[in-house]
C-alpha cells in the first residue's frame, strides 16, 4: 500500500495557523510522525491562494524535506504553486503532483508540466461531464486520463488514478460504483496505481471511522494499492495490513505476523 | 445477510456436555440468544456418531424448536441423522440441510432426500478431487453442484454454495482464491446463495477476530450473502451491517443508521 500522508493540509485549522505563523516545529513534527507511522509520501497543501500559496508551498516543501527523505506530494490545483514547489524540491525520491483531472482546461494547463517533471501524478476521474456517478463514468474518465498521460510519455507506474469516492449517505450505490470501477481499472491496466481519499464515503453518516475502515478493506480486495489518508490512524493502518494479507500481497503473512507481534493490530 | 447461528455444535466441549446431559436449559438459551442477536437459522450439530447421533439430533431439534420459530439447520454428514431430524421437525419455516458435497458417494446418498425434503441445502465445493485450492477449483465444484441440484429440481434460491475457506497461514492466496470464486459464482448464478464458515481463514494466525472481520467485509463486497457464524459476536455483526451498506444492499443506509442509533456499531 502506497500511503500518501494527508495531515499537512492548510484547510485544517491548526495547520493553516502553522503555515501563517511559519511554525516550523509544528509542520516538522507532522511530517516526522507520518514518516514514522509508515507514510510513503508526505502531502503538502498550503490551503491558501494566489501569491501566498506560492510562498506557502515553498516554505512547506523546505520545512518537510529538512526532516524526512520521503518524497513529497505537491497538493494544489494551481500550476504556479506546483512549479514553485519543484523549484525548491531537493529530495532524491520522485515527488507526486496532486492532482490533474480529465477536464480539458486543467489538462491543457498541466499536461506538459507533468510530462517534463518526471513526477508521479494523481489523476482524478473528473471530466467536463462533472463528478462521476456510476462505475462506468469513473472508468471512462480514467481511461481517457490514462490514454492522454501514457501517449504523452508518462509511464503507467507513475499514474495514480483516483476514481473518486462519493458519499454513501446520498447514494446507496456509491460504494459499489467505486469498487466496481477499481476492479475494472485494475483488470484493464494492471501497472497503473489506484488511490483515493476514502473518508468521503462516510460523509454525513454515523460511526464514520468504522465505515471508512470497512470500505478500505473492500477497496484493497478490489485492487486499490494506494490511499491519501492519515497514517496516524492506527486502526486504519491495522485494517490495511490485514486486508493486504488477505489480498495475497503478503507472502506467508510475514508483514501481518510482524505487525501483530509489534502490537500494531491490537 | 442470511446468518446461520453456529453455536449449538456438540464438538464444542460445553455444548457436547449439554447434549450428553440433556441440559435443555443450556441449549434453549443458546438458541434464544442467537435468535435475539439476529440469526436466520439455528444450526444443530450433535457432534456425536452412530445411534447416539440420531437421538441427540432429535433431542436438539425438539429443544430448539420449543423456544424459537426460526428454521433449523440440520448439521450432519449422516443421512440417517438428517432423516431423523425431519421426523421431529415441526417449525413452519423451511429448514436447511448442512451439508452435501460434490463427492459422488455423498451425492448418491443424499441427493434424492434433498430434493424430496424441499429443504434449503448447503453445498460444499468439495469434489472427488479433494479440497479446492484455486478459485477455478471452487467454481468448477460449485458449477457441478448447481448443475446436479437444479436438474434434480432444487430451485436456485434454496441452494447455499459454500466455496470453502482455507487457512491463509498455509497459502497466501487462500483469501483471493476464495473471493475470486465468490465473485465468479455470484456473476454466473445470481439467484444462488453464497455462504461459508469463515473463521478457517485465520487458523494458526494471530489476531484472528480482526482477520475474520476484514475478510467478511471483503467477502460481502464480492457477493457473499450468508454465513455460518456466531451471531453473538457484536463486532462481526457491526462489520456485516457496515459492509452490507457499502455493498449497496441498504437503501438510504436505513439499517446502518438504525444500528448506529441502537449502539450496535460502537
Amino acid at each position: 500500500m502506497i500511503i500518501i500522508g494527508e495531515l499537512i493540509n492548510g484547510t485544517r485549522k491548526r495547520v493553516g495557523q502553522a503555515v501563517a505563523d511559519r511554525d516550523e516545529r509544528y509542520i516538522s513534527n507532522l511530517a516526522a510522525q507520518q514518516a514514522e507511522a509508515g507514510a510513503d509520501f508526505i502531502d503538502c497543501n498550503p490551503g491558501t491562494v494566489g501569491d501566498a500559496e506560492i510562498s506557502d508551498m515553498q516554505w512547506l516543501v523546505e520545512t518537510v524535506q529538512a526532516v524526512t527523505d520521503l518524497p513529497i506530494s505537491f497538493d494544489s490545483p494551481n500550476p504556479a504553486a506546483l512549479h514553485a514547489a519543484f523549484e525548491v524540491y531537493q529530495t532524491d525520491a520522485v515527488p507526486m503532483i496532486n492532482s490533474i483531472t480529465a477536464e480539458q482546461e486543467k489538462l491543457d494547463a498541466l499536461l506538459d508540466f507533468v510530462v517534463e517533471s518526471g513526477a508521479n501524478v494523481i489523476a482524478l476521474a473528473l471530466s467536463d461531464q462533472g463528478m462521476p456517478s456510476s462505475a462506468e463514468d469513473r472508468v471512462d474518465a480514467s481511461a481517457s486520463l490514462i490514454g492522454v498521460l501514457t501517449e504523452a510519455g508518462v509511464p503507467a507506474e507513475r499514474i495514480f488514478i483516483d476514481p473518486l469516492v462519493t458519499p454513501l449517505g446520498t447514494d446507496s450505490k456509491a460504494g459499489c460504483s467505486f469498487l466496481g470501477a477499481v476492479r475494472a481499472i485494475r483488470d484493464q491496466w494492471p501497472a497503473v496505481h489506484l488511490t483515493c481519499g476514502l473518508s468521503n464515503i462516510s460523509f454525513g453518516l454515523p460511526q464514520r471511522r468504522l465505515l471508512n475502515r470497512i470500505f478500505m478493506a473492500q477497496a484493497i480486495a478490489a485492487g486499490l494499492d494506494s490511499a491519501i489518508m492519515d497514517p496516524l490512524d492506527a486502526e486504519m493502518m491495522a485494517t490495511i495490513c490485514t486486508a493486504e494479507a488477505l489480498a495475497g500481497c503478503d507472502e506467508w503473512c510475514t508483514n501481518y505476523i510482524s505487525a501483530a507481534r509489534a502490537g500494531r493490530l491490537a
